[in-house]
């Protein structure tokens, strides 16, 4: 293939991105807590040539939240769940998001290493730091960190888990039983790392992971967030409503790498994209008429007031938003905040609208219409500089990634931007990553 | 069968219990690091009709121990390899082993609540608190807790597990489409849990595990592992060289159940045995003077230094131990730095000696012989008094799993001691165990 190719990930929320997924008639109770369910959904997946399954993640339930009982709450772990389907996928790649805040690098970089072992290299650990008051309260703490405090922990989070991937160099198991030596020890090392958040000796009790390091992919899109992903994130995951938005952070994000040493390709910008597909623009209008109408007004602001870390429960529902706290009191999901407010502003929306805008996508990009309209909108961000791939939030599973595999992706591939077949078997080969160098390798210089 | 069923458990430690099982000419390379190699034995276990996969574990590389590249490190980090062994298996139970010392009890609570339900309730949890300064420096602390502290805070954790577990009741979930309640929040409880060691809040965020609760495992027979078994655990995982010693121990930890308001059969004690397996003695114990004859000394006298925490390498291969330290003085694994000195002591074993004895079973029993003999010697235990089923520890991956489930296991069915087929689909049925009633039932006295 000669064409650019683009990045798809597969956005595993089940029974759905949408906020009813779960009311929609072809959503099942017993699809709940089921894995083998979810497993079909992965081969789905794979047989659309994906380059990888994500799952999001927070540490708690959300059980402070109006509308806790209108929501559904049927998450498996992600490590547990995606080693799970490392056994029965062969070539999908596996993201599996886990907080910085809330973890110890040794537990987490030793369960990523452990993945990209059983699954030959298909791992990818997207960081997240876990912003709120309930998630801190399941650890221990009565206070959250600042959103600064959190990233900076991140970030040497991040390093030290490089760092333990590198303590075993690719060649440490020797296996001679001849002279009894199973690993030579000059091959690996302690980390001896101290810093200001985070004291670890090492080695990692694993030999490094298959892939170097698994993929390390980045949630954010603050200030904060944008930093980070520039100095050590390999794909980010970021949610934008215009093609002058998502361009603008595209070119500035790539234009931060330089300072860190980095090529922008080694960093593939992925936004989100919730997808609602039909034979017809009519029939999938009609799909997101029906979904939309099993949102409980309740629901709607609930989810409205989540995503601004604002309570809107008070206020008319068709009326205006009310006056907004500045974004520097914001100590939640910076960039999530700034997005709806600013779409507020631009369309002058009612917060039934607003919430109408977000209830399925969660402040990402709904695309809506035939297969070709579809990939006509991915294709327009992928080559207007705006995208290097997509995260795709099916509706509802399984049809809306049914949809999708079976209409929008054998579109894709006509037009030459997307597989037919995975050409690697590692998670780093399908997003054309290279194998990173590791810093303590003893013979390096030869 | 009307017999009394014994309960065996599948230990897992690949390439095998022997120290120097990786040196053995069955043993290859292409076994280290690979899951297909595992999942094949994990078939096979199920083959033979075991209850449970067992997996240790300890958040360190020993890399400070001077036998260091003499033994095998190619362990996969439990969890991860449990959850993908549950995608393949279909009824044997999925033990992991995971440290209260060095994680929190939201993230241990949530990750195997999540094994459960993949697994369909085969998850169980063997609760250590991992003693040595080399894990300590791994998670940040220069010093490593007291022993009375670890089994503190040890306590405190699984009660806060079992709340967390218990924070979703059975039918919390209700999926009633047509009012739009996914989830009845009068059956979600916070737990609000304020301990000396831990503060959770919850509820936890998935719902209540198939066995309501994950098995409880426990490894030490120390004062504070029985009170801590006798009050938490549903198995105990031990180590005994004499029957007698094996029947104190068996009948001292059940009669402690009663003050905690349990029946003795609420908890299976089960010793590890460590089999070699040989069509004729002679044959058995030639594969125990092949295994032995591939020690060095030098790995042999650290094994026994590790399992003493006491270091031999400056005395006399074939002399006496020094005096060792009072028990009392020890802050490592006291149960077994008793047994090993027991042992010393009762047969007058030379360093060579002592260490040969606990070069494969690592201070457990060592059986050896034929089907016959092997299926007499766990008979006995059985039938005395001494165990209620054991952990089957295989010198050699696979040849030594192979032997026991080819030869032994076909023996104890025959004597109508052992089941011929799986009678439920959950660990907590193999094992006979009651599924936990919710803490926080709100209809607990209808």
């Amino acid at each position: 293939m000669s064409k650019k190719q683009l990045k798809l990930g597969a956005f595993f929320m089940l029974p759905g991105h949408h906020v009813a997924a779960w009311r929609y008639p072809t959503v099942k109770a017993e699809h709940i807590y089921n894995f083998e369910f979810v497993k079909q959904q992965a081969l789905i997946a794979e047989r659309g040539k994906f380059d990888m399954v994500f799952l999001a993640d927070g540490p708690t339930a959300s059980y402070r939240s109006s509308a806790f009982e209108q929501q559904s709450w049927a998450f498996f772990e992600p490590l547990t769940l995606l080693s799970s389907l490392a056994a029965v996928t062969t070539k999908i790649g596996l993201v599996g998001t886990v907080s910085t805040t809330y973890n110890e690098p040794y537990n987490v970089a030793r369960k990523f290493a452990s993945l990209d072992h059983i699954s030959g290299g298909r791992a990818a650990w997207n960081v997240v730091t876990s912003a709120g008051i309930e998630a801190a309260n399941n650890f221990g703490f009565k206070e959250e960190l600042l959103h600064a405090e959190r990233y900076e922990r991140a970030e040497e989070f991040v390093d030290v888990a490089k760092k333990l991937w590198d303590s075993w160099e690719d060649d440490a198991i020797v296996f001679d039983k001849e002279n009894a030596q199973f690993v030579d020890k000059a091959k690996v090392h302690q980390i001896d790392h101290e810093g200001k958040w985070l004291s670890v000796t090492g080695p990692l009790n694993i030999a490094r992971p298959v892939q170097g390091h698994p993929v390390v992919v980045q949630a954010g899109s603050s200030e904060a967030g944008k930093e980070l992903a520039a100095q050590t994130a390999e794909v980010i995951f970021t949610a934008w409503q215009t093609l002058e938005d998502a361009q603008a952070f595209y070119s500035d994000v790539k234009s931060r790498l330089a300072k860190y040493g980095r090529h922008p390709d080694e960093l593939k910008i992925m936004p989100g994209v919730f997808p609602i597909v039909g034979k017809t623009i009519e029939e999938a209008e009609a799909k997101r008429q029906k979904l939309l109408d099993l949102v409980p007004e309740s629901l709607g602001v609930s989810r409205l007031s989540q995503q601004l870390g604002v309570d809107l429960s008070g206020y008319p529902i068709d009326g205006p938003l009310p006056e907004l706290p500045d974004i520097t009191e914001v100590n939640g999901v910076k960039s999530r905040f700034q997005l709806v407010k600013d779409l507020a502003d631009r369309e002058q929306l009612t917060i039934r609208q607003l919430y109408q805008r977000i209830a399925g996508a969660r402040g990402h990009r709904e695309i809506i219409g035939t297969p070709e309209q579809i990939a006509d909108q991915l294709q327009e961000w992928f080559e207007q500089g705006a995208a290097d791939g997509f995260n795709v939030m099916p509706p509802t599973f399984p049809d809306g990634l049914n949809d999708f595999v079976e209409l929008v992706i054998p579109e894709l591939q006509k037009r030459g931007i997307f597989r037919t077949e995975y050409e690697g078997s590692t998670l780093r080969e399908h997003l054309g990553l290279a194998r990173p160098a590791n810093q303590f390798a003893t013979k390096s210089l030869v």
